[in-house]
């Protein structure tokens, strides 16, 4: 059980919930500087990238993607510092549930693989 | 964002995962005896009970459920050691995650919110 992986969700009291997919959505945002290339880079529809984008951007206190227009290339989309910040926060809260369950997952293999 | 609370999932090397819904249901089996019972107590469908136990009885090296037929009730369904082992260990681990990111979802409180 060497593969075994725990992947955390956060449900925030207003009824969101960030998990793996929309954080794996924002950094290929960050990665690629537009919605429509993101969406593609992780084999996701522009449509569902946009509504999980926009669904972010009302969650918290501020946008998490900001889109500046026009310009050589026709503008670009980034991280705004709040999606930054929920980017970094989900990547610490995963890496310590991470770390914390290792001992839990050898637990599990030796009493579920006979 | 008092109320805000992690959930955890755990991804198996073989491709199944056990989340809140699954360990909920196992837990509604354990306190009512059937999968018919356990469905309508936490509002899910028996076809979609049925369906999840199916699949945690497959992804695990044995049964997480077992049920008696016969009898003056007509036959009880209960969990099986692996089953109780797999509910304790979902809370474990949960218990564990939720420790370390006490202190994250106050940064995220004081960082979001203003």
């Amino acid at each position: 059980m060497a593969g075994t992986q725990v992947s955390i969700r956060i449900d925030l009291e207003n009824g969101g919930r960030i998990g793996p997919g929309k954080i794996a959505l924002l950094e290929a945002i960050r990665n690629t500087g537009s919605i429509t290339a993101a969406a593609r880079s992780i084999h996701m529809s522009y449509r569902r990238a946009w509504l999980l984008v926009d669904e972010l951007n009302k969650l918290l206190s501020e946008p998490v993607v900001t889109t500046t227009t026009g310009g050589a290339r026709g503008g670009s989309t980034t991280l705004t510092p709040v999606g930054e910040k929920t980017v970094a926060l989900y990547h610490l809260i995963e890496a310590r549930t991470r770390a914390a369950a290792r001992t839990e997952f050898q637990t599990f293999r030796t009493s579920m693989r006979r």
